[in-house]
């Protein structure tokens, strides 16, 4: 079984953190591979940023779906373009806010979520009402540590605090970290707070996993069918009929 | 006052009767211009055609702002990148189905969508749910009609139909309309069908020609503030440092 | 176009500000007229008040059907009688909480409320919900500053206060104003707060102008036709056969 | 103890029916008295009727109050008014729709509403929700039967075909009667249909017996307190500083 | 009329206290008698506890059903059994958080609920949302007494501090009791706390009093009917083909 | 690894079917065993019996900690006793239902549901909800065949026409099968219905081994720690101070 986990922001050096911590939890029998977008920004921070990185996103499943890959990881706590995504694979996609929501559903009555910026916890709230996590999600807290200064030992400690302040605020059974960045910290994480804090990309790896296991894919119609082919203008057409979706 | 109605597909002859049918209701000293996006898909019609239009509606957008445009309808009924675009705008950015809706909602207690491809039901039910619409929204029914055959003289009767049985299904008070490309049909659907018509390109270009006379924007922090300027790679580059979003 | 905004308390002073802020905004083709109700309270403070406030706000909207107005704004927060209004007009009623709140929706993701009296509170949930807006509405904050109160310069400095505080606490985007007794404040407290103020009495008037532009009336059957005609009772009897409703 | 059961409309017959189904079910040591109210419309069928049956049933709160009356059941399906009672009454005061809907919930998983005008759906659903009962609800039925003609005897079939309807289309495990002037019909559609069938006037008024028992009443302050002297205007200026609030 | 109260715990002096709260509201007519349970927990404080105090449950109500018992309470706040017991029985069935909800439901906009160990709010929690009064609930406040220290004179003033804590950080109207070892309590804290106190004990004896009055009873067929009869095994046979449901 | 299946009701050819489908999608380092009841009812068809099989499922979860099982499936589509379950276990347990729904919510935007018995319809609703699978679960759809004759093979064509039925009339883009019983017909109807068709006892035994790789066990405080060791009477006194929760 191959797993594609794509980092939808260019830095490479995030997608190495990503890969290490999928690989660590995946099956014997499962292949992992990490891929960095190759077109958008650097870093994802804003709707803009989100809205941008996407065609990149796009462009590594149809890659994938070239490859024979059977099941990706969306590894950005937004999930950017994870609908569109499903239109196109043939084989499960699943973001890490969705994984790690849902893992955290079955830890308890209610998580907390720890993230980056301020900015970007009115997407985090609309992702666990789309994933019906909302009931469980009782508050998104942000650190303010800019995604792409995660990996500065300093912010560790920040972190940890900013869970046992949020734990402790809402109540709450369990803290989901919001950044793909913050994947390695997991397990330092684990050992500084008293709730279990659960790590998307780890999550979502075998979410994949035991989907492509179980045999079970979208239907062949539907909404989330193959997106019709198109002509596509500009920039963007090599995703139009000749390129992408063909 | 000037109001640019960006038709994020690359059609222009759709855009052609946008303007029309925008112009047709904006107040006299309100200017409006339509314009079509130069990349991207000839029409909407997948989460992967929506999610690829973006990058050419953020452009127009950003276009705007260089021009001092006072607010921007989004005429695509997925309402495709709103929140993007609002990050990047001084002024309002309403969507055709945000407004269509919110102006049915004043009409009854429920409406019905009457759409083109039974595909795109399951977006318009997400942003009835994002905008508070869910609870009036009573069916979102599809007439497997391609966007770019809606100009098709023949289809009007087909629509007409799609509509009224829409109401006699959903006992509703109004039907909503979910496809720019319906426009220039609103005044024929109303004779046609027994209940009022609401068209969201003309009650978007009101509603933003409404929330400027109003003098009310964003505010300048938060959620929808100026994305952080960043480093964008590859084709999307333009997005990046030195480009819209700067 | 005519719109008359109806003052549904029994206080001229407070009908000529409402007039003042309505006007303000309206487009140069629109004729806005506001009146004052002739008969129930001085001010709307309670359940109690609101609901024989009512009568009142009725026969100023048959007057108006008399007079051939095309559409009415009720001016006070709690919307009295809306449906019973639309009932009565062929033409858009709005009320003032509806359009704020529905104004606020647009420009974030999320509003909190700064109103009167601490018992006025509920109502204003109720008709966030009714709206579906309770989405976006993060908390009603009371005053304590009585309707007829509210031209006292010195409780300007309260409001602002009470507004800060709310956005604040409740970390919204925008600030609705729960009186229309507030109306004339909203130049002043926008420059006093960070976010948006959204006075509902200039929104809804330019909503009215909007749907009246738009050709958009209720249509002819169900919930909100003409109230069936019927004998009345008691110093109301000229609501019944041979008044308002015939 | 005393209970006094409002009718809202001006019908006198109606309050016969609806005394005796009320006494049929009071304890021995409850005295139920039924009025008629002296103001508004002869039935109530629209929000129009309903908003001006309320002041003659404020009226007959603020009577009750005087005469030392222990809680109050509004005896019409819209639970007009129901609000403003409370602030006006010091016991408890319960609607119909309210006690019938509680009642029903306690029966199963979920009940239909069988009720007269189409019209009047609406305002069904909107108290299912206030209530909590939206859950509940499963459909609100109309029988376009209207009030007043529901003691004609030809009209029992036809509302047990709908009651027999409604449970089939439903699934459901009761039948709320929709309307005070259907008390008396409740022993015989409990027979004709095979579901329990409930009376909201019945069940209201040992709704109220049990809350006077308990010696539950509303607490002194906040949304439900007595409504604030105030001074009122034109016909209904009795209602005001030296009237019914006083 | 007969009704049981059931104390689903094994402590019979706590019986004793609800028996006595339970008959002090009870109408002339209705003979109420408390029973303790003969097997499991002694006190519930945990859902182990509560799924395991639940045969013993259902033992008394197929006691009661053989002697021609009318309607039961189940007197434990967590509601044990509830839809279980519902089954066996022909007449109602009521649990104390059932009834206290919807009773302090008719007493304003929001209630609180008091109770006793931490671990158990999740529970009041679930329940507030099935019977629909999650609307209601503004806060479930734990006390961390355990349920058999309840008649410790010593906690009586803790449980008055809590009530009087939990109605100022929820701005409630009602403060519900949540465990039945506080049914004595209901009146001197009604003196202590500015709201009125609801205790689920005698309001639940109340409710199924009047359920029985009105005749209502869950119908023949569906989720509720009888459970059909089956083979058990084990400690438990007793409850299967030749015992409590045969 | 060490997971347990457990089948909470006495029959142990169900059982035998229940670890064939677990183990087939078990990873090569997980060993799964599944194990049968050894009280309570043949099969679970009421609330009556899934309340009375649950003292035997927790005697398996004491059984299986005392033997250092890593986690448990519960494989009863009722989930009976999830929450008592997970007091008592130190590591996760899932239910049959909560993985199913959780697995289908993945796969598209909505999924049916097809069980056993009608009266079994509101355990599912009830689950649905507390999963948070609501907005994904579009209908629950009786056959009315009972447990134990699902296998007999002349009931799967019924049953896949009960899915094929069901698929049309919700619009679902997945089946979600309602009992465990059903497990080895998940091949065969996948063949037969046109969408995929999600097996509990499978993707509950991933979604347990998933949880056990990743690390994640609830926190040792709050609603799910181990439940307080108690004095237990009667039959069930095993499961006391002595027994099972020591």
């Amino acid at each position: 079984m191959r797993i594609r986990v794509i980092n939808p922001n260019t830095t490479a050096a995030m997608t190495a953190v990503i890969e290490q911590c999928a690989r660590a939890v995946a099956g014997p029998g499962t292949a992992v591979e990490a891929v960095t977008s190759t077109m958008g920004p650097a870093s994802i921070e804003s709707h803009y940023d989100e809205a941008l990185a996407v065609p990149g996103l796009l462009a590594e499943i149809a890659r994938g779906e070239a490859e024979g890959v059977d099941g990706y990881v969306i590894a950005c706590f937004g999930d950017p373009g994870l609908y569109a995504a499903r239109e196109l694979a043939r084989g499960p996609v699943i973001g890490i806010a969705e994984a790690a929501m849902h893992a955290a559903s079955h830890l308890g009555r209610g998580f907390s979520v720890v993230t980056t910026l301020e900015r970007t916890v009115g997407q985090a709230l609309d992702l666990a009402e789309r994933y019906g996590m909302a009931r469980f999600c009782r508050g998104v807290h942000a650190t303010d540590i800019p995604v792409l200064e995660l990996d500065d030992p300093e912010v560790r400690g920040v972190i940890a605090d900013a869970c046992r302040a949020a734990v402790a605020a809402d109540g709450s059974d369990a803290v989901v970290l919001g950044c793909a960045g913050m994947a390695d910290l997991c397990e330092y994480l684990t050992g500084e707070v008293g709730v279990p804090v659960v790590d998307g990309v780890a999550a979502a790896t075998l979410w994949v996993q035991s989907l492509v296991t179980l045999g079970l894919r979208k239907s062949g119609g539907g909404e989330f069918a193959a997106p019709p082919p198109k002509r596509y203008t500009g920039p963007l057409s090599t995703f139009g009929t000749d390129g992408a979706a063909s």
